[in-house]
């Protein structure tokens, strides 16, 4: 990749938030997977630019990930990969709710550039 | 700063998410102040590394700000510099309501280094 960081302005960004709750006796379970999951992508994946995910301290079962894709074709790649795939399989019965939020970048500010 | 990226792992770090609803009729001044805000923090403050802000497609009044920070002086700092108080003062009137949401990283991968 060329571009020298993330930029609010490019229209091509897939930006969502993804906002999940997890079975409160699986979680130490659900946030390995995820985080493996996290990992891979965004190391294999070259249009998977940042995926951060978190929990919240005063409910550890509310789980956000913040996801940004290069471009609506490294999105729809990234969900038939095997590490996805693997992902979604196996913690399907671990996630009680989950709502996808699509967003439009306001500013996407970071002290990072781009490593590959 | 010596760091080659964020880490998940890293203990100090403060990770927050901030929704707001702001006034619609008062949505792009909005947008254009927190804009301004973020790029200069990200800019000028060492320890803000991340700010990333978005508004809802479907809801465009519901505005979310993912942000990192080194760690709780970083924080602290950031809240009495001039950008923050310019920010805060000239928004108050747009912000119609503001939850500060506490997390705890599970992984925080992107494909961005550090900068400076």
């Amino acid at each position: 990749m060329s571009v020298e960081g993330i930029h609010a302005q490019d229209k091509n960004l897939v930006v969502r938030i993804a906002k999940l709750v997890i079975d409160s006796g699986q979680l130490e379970s659900y946030k390995a997977a995820l985080k493996e999951h996290a990992e891979t992508a965004v190391r294999v994946e070259p249009g998977v630019l940042n995926l951060y995910a978190v929990y919240e301290k005063n409910k550890p079962t509310h789980v956000t990930v913040f996801e940004i894709y290069a471009n609506n074709e490294a999105y729809k790649a990234h969900l038939l990969t095997p590490h996805f795939l693997k992902y979604k399989t196996g913690t399907k019965e671990m996630v009680k709710s989950l709502e996808l939020v699509e967003t439009v970048p306001i500013a996407l500010e970071t002290k990072y550039k781009i490593s590959n």
